[in-house]
């Protein structure tokens, strides 16, 4: 049984701090910019075409021409889902008629681009129907409908429309039928609708839908040899790619005895989203146990201190234990954001600090990292070093760029940063008939569906007191102390409150009128990584609250290989200024400075200079030009 | 004008010291087992069949069915020619009629594998002859001639017989007559020829072998597309592979206007070695120049402190400067054999320390780790940090082993160790009319063509005494004062000598009865990287004399990774001890160790325990089963 669920959608609205001022840039900037993306209107972006394929594929359908024929990645079709998925979250608090009706008009696109039996994809509907359902491992189909599923809830919940929803149920009949009914057999290379089903079946009480979710997580694995035999099959592939790796895919064995999280992260996360999900709604204990292997095996073993997952660009995949490199890393931002997904299953599961820590984590750093501040370019690939003249062009590091570059062809992160900014209420807050939980600190005006109604007041991640005003309603109101925080406060009208404190979270019996305050810790600390770690021996980062931060050259005098942070430094966090990097706060602490020989090797110890060093939020690097960036640095 | 040569091949004879034992096993253990290999008698070792590609030429040629053709790579050729070249520097000084018979025996096979015209390569004779030529990027005939030609000018001076050289005289001759009299277009893909023919011209006067090499050398690079060009031409490939980036083979503008080492590191420092003799036989200053700045490169930006030089496997390549990662490195053993050579001629050009301080560094690290102690296992990859289950096996470190491998189907590195460490006396020993110089230490007796005759006796690595008695002559000796050892202490017949010191070696007249006696520093010294170098920053490396020192887990407790090397240590040898390693010097210092608490990421800093560490030479490092190996060390 779950513990809690997600809040609703229209739960949150979020009021003009540091999420709603994102929640704005991905209103007023991406979702307009991204429209224009996927409609080939931006001069200078590759190609999308995605919009187009939808319109090509209903006049396929129709028996018509299909214009000028299918464009881009297999997977083209999700770019439009995730795009609806985010309008949707953002109308939800955002009404915007004109935005609506564009969405409308895409989803009338969709529509028509759907086969009689159900089938929706507009690759194989335009290029070749005989081929649907016979490359599982490279195709995307499930992917595809997955994303297309999620954007269906989320533009119901927001809208109350329905249309989308009910193609995609028919979908997911089809889809059911085929591999439950008729038995067709495998499971989709790239994890993603399982989830999906999850809350298709959540929203529509569809049993179907939660049949064709658990079916498609039990059959994983059990033939690991499976995409072989598929690929046999055929005589067309897609990308001409080999067959995967077992583990590649998370299928090298049934996912109930996997232990450790393996191949691609996305699908990785993707997947193990939705094991939790099925595994709390079905009360499967065996599903569940190895669903906290794996968080374990990641959080303990293969992420970065930002809430990066994924160490290695070969595959864009996890590796083994304690590889994580600071300068060759991917840590893909959609990586993280499907850890994300997977931590608040978790959290339903089990309300524990430790999952909505990972979550913070993960968002506020390589999520957040992810896109430029003005919402116009974004990163794939997160690491915690760059180098400029050697990341970004040193073979082994090509993918690690020194600066966001445009839109790519490939679009799956910018569109998914969007919606998962653009729904962090779902993961900020959640509940149950007796509590409401408070997981993140989300200034903004939270109304649950259990009758509670709160306001909640901070500057958080850069202020650290929360306070929260109960508007309406008599309940337990559940509130996470970060585990970062080892000092904090909390009081309710004024008086210190008599709190309970279980997994993390502190819980309080609330009423309308109370006025609840939490002071979390504002000091600046330091984190040192396992000595497993080969790449953090002797190293430290530094942080405050949900913040890693990093040193950029351009704080400190263009270089920051030769500075080492001074042991018993105590960081001093300078005043907020609104005017640096969309508003932030800068921490000061002493350092030490080796100068340079000249020499490539020399036998003299280098000369050591005691100096300032200044860091600024790990989210906010590489807004300034190329320069110098490193999270972990030398102790001395 | 040179300023020296290198001795004569027979100049030198080692003693049972450090050098006479290596070539010992190279002599009783490689060269048999590599004989072996190449006629495919290793059970268990990948096929060869080098030697049977020359009988099946022959039989070729001679109108027969070639038996059961060719097999191998492209380059398979070259694998006979590096183990004659091998036998006949081991020949040179330890007479072996069995073995020089069979040496004999393959010539033969070599001599009737050469077609009318001078032809010479079993992968075109067997194959296609009428696609020979075609393909100069990837088919490696130049290559293979090149090193056969090396073969033969060894087998000469070693043994007097000038069957092979008569060969490879007539073979140099068609290759002449084609790219230089019929102005056939191109430039070797893989340098190695321009190198080679430079030998076949001191050694036998040919003029055609120097203009042949002089117009290689001057052609490559003018026209930078010249290998699209010449792909677009043909439709077959051998690799399949892609055009090379111009970069990759060197080609990217004329040699005399190269600036940086690029490309795949061993083609790069083989052509550097041709073009630098070339440069001294020809008396060409703007040649010269571009030797320098491409030596300086390497030497001061893209140069591991072991000697390894070509950081990345994507291609086995130079990268960037200071791109000098210690885990993914490269750093392959052939590549720092072919910096031992360029280092050689530069010497010869202009005598100063700076070359021989790097051909000493490259050969007592790299190329020495290159081999296991007893001859049997070998490494490509010279990494200077290995953490079993992390390297080996992680996508980026997959070609980073921590135990040598067996022999290679690609087996370059094993046979080019053998003959680097058979013909040491030439790069050890140089001479001119009046001087004879010592630029490495390697015990035994010398006999220069200009009459000095010198005996040397040393523990060398292990000993820092070297005592030098004049046998016959009076000349000049000049003798290297390595640039590690900051203290010094020479005498003459026990008296402190009144040496003239100039570019870092000392000059001294001496005469037949004369003994000096050269006191090194033995002290364990800490070396430190440039702050450019992002991988080592803050970190040390201990070193002794012209040895590396890397820190295995074998020695401290399984686990280098949480250790920190004391500042302030005060490192000590301890005694040489004959039954470790081969026989080795271990070197204890004060350490600290890091407590692991078990946490990925911890907001306390570890805790931390003083302890010693113990150091091993980096050229021991994996002989002791699979275990964590690290170079360089947090400071603390």
């Amino acid at each position: 049984m779950k513990q809690t669920h997600q809040a609703d959608l229209k739960a949150y609205r979020a009021g003009n701090g540091f999420i709603g001022r994102y929640q704005q840039i991905i209103r007023e900037t991406v979702i307009p910019y991204q429209y224009a993306v996927l409609n080939d209107r931006i001069e200078g972006a590759e190609k999308s075409h995605a919009v187009q394929n939808f319109i090509n594929a209903g006049a396929a359908l129709r028996g018509e021409e299909p214009g000028d024929g299918f464009y881009g990645w297999v997977f083209q079709d999700s770019d439009v889902a995730k795009w609806l998925e985010a309008v949707a979250y953002s109308l939800a608090n955002h009404p915007d008629s004109e935005l609506e009706a564009t969405a409308d008009q895409v989803i009338d696109y969709v529509a028509a681009a759907q086969d009689e039996d159900g089938y929706l994809n507009t690759y194989f509907t335009i290029k070749d129907r005989e081929k649907r359902w016979q490359n599982l491992m490279e195709a995307h189909e499930m992917y595809c409908a997955g994303h297309m599923m999620e954007a269906a809830c989320a533009y119901y919940e927001a809208t109350g429309k329905d249309k989308l929803l009910k193609v995609m149920e028919k979908n997911a009949e089809h889809i059911y039928r085929l591999f439950v009914t008729e038995g067709h057999e495998g499971y989709p290379g790239h994890p993603e609708i399982e989830l999906a089903l999850m809350k298709m079946y959540r929203l529509t009480g569809n049993m179907h839908c939660l049949e064709l979710a658990k079916h498609l997580v039990d059959v994983r694995g059990v033939d690991a040899d499976f995409y072989r035999k598929e690929k046999a099959k055929r005589d067309w592939s897609v990308w001409s790619s080999n067959v995967f790796e077992p583990d590649y895919a998370q299928n090298g064995k049934p996912v109930r005895e996997q232990n450790e999280a393996t191949g691609h992260s996305v699908r990785a996360v993707y997947l193990y989203t939705g094991m939790a999900d099925l595994a709390g709604e079905t009360d499967d204990p065996t599903l569940l146990a190895a669903c906290d292997r794996l968080w374990n095996n990641i959080t303990q073993k293969r992420m970065y201190l930002t809430g990066g997952i994924g160490s290695t660009v070969h595959g864009e995949a996890f590796t083994v234990d304690y590889d994580l490199p600071n300068d060759t890393a991917y840590a893909e931002t959609c990586a993280s954001i499907g850890l994300v997904f997977f931590a608040s299953r978790m959290l339903e599961n089990k309300v524990d600090r430790r999952y909505a820590d990972v979550m913070e984590r993960a968002f506020y750093n390589t999520v957040l990292a992810g896109m430029q501040l003005d919402g116009k370019r974004f990163f794939y690939v997160n690491p915690l070093e760059v180098v400029p003249g050697i990341s970004g062009v040193a073979a082994t590091q090509r993918h690690d760029l020194p600066q966001r570059p445009g839109w790519y062809s490939c679009a799956c992160c910018p569109p998914n940063v969007a919606r998962m900014i653009t729904s962090l209420g779902k993961y900020a807050y959640g509940e149950n008939e007796s509590t409401a939980f408070c997981h993140l600190f989300a200034d903004g005006e939270i109304c649950f569906d259990n009758g509670l109604k709160l306001s909640c007041e901070t500057e958080y991640p850069y202020g650290f007191d929360v306070t929260w005003r109960v508007l309406e309603g008599t309940k337990t109101l559940a509130v996470r102390i970060p585990g970062w925080s080892k000092k904090w406060e909390m009081t309710v009208n004024g008086s210190s409150a008599d709190c309970q404190m279980k997994d993390g979270y502190v819980y309080l019996d609330v009423t309308a009128g109370d006025e609840i305050c939490l002071k979390l810790d504002s000091t600046p600390y330091f984190v040192y990584g396992s000595t497993k770690v080969p790449k953090l021996s002797g190293k430290t980062a530094l942080c405050r609250g949900p913040l890693v931060y990093c040193f950029e050259g351009v704080d400190n005098d263009g270089d920051v290989l030769s500075l080492a942070v001074k042991d018993g430094s105590l960081p001093k966090a300078l005043d907020y200024n609104a005017d640096l990097l969309n508003g932030t706060v800068q921490v000061k602490l002493d350092a030490v400075r080796f100068a340079d020989d000249g020499e490539l090797y020399s036998m003299a110890a280098p000369k050591e200079e005691a100096c300032e060093a200044i860091a600024v939020p790990y989210y906010t690097w590489g807004n300034r030009g190329k320069n110098q960036m490193r999270v972990w640095m030398e102790r001395k």
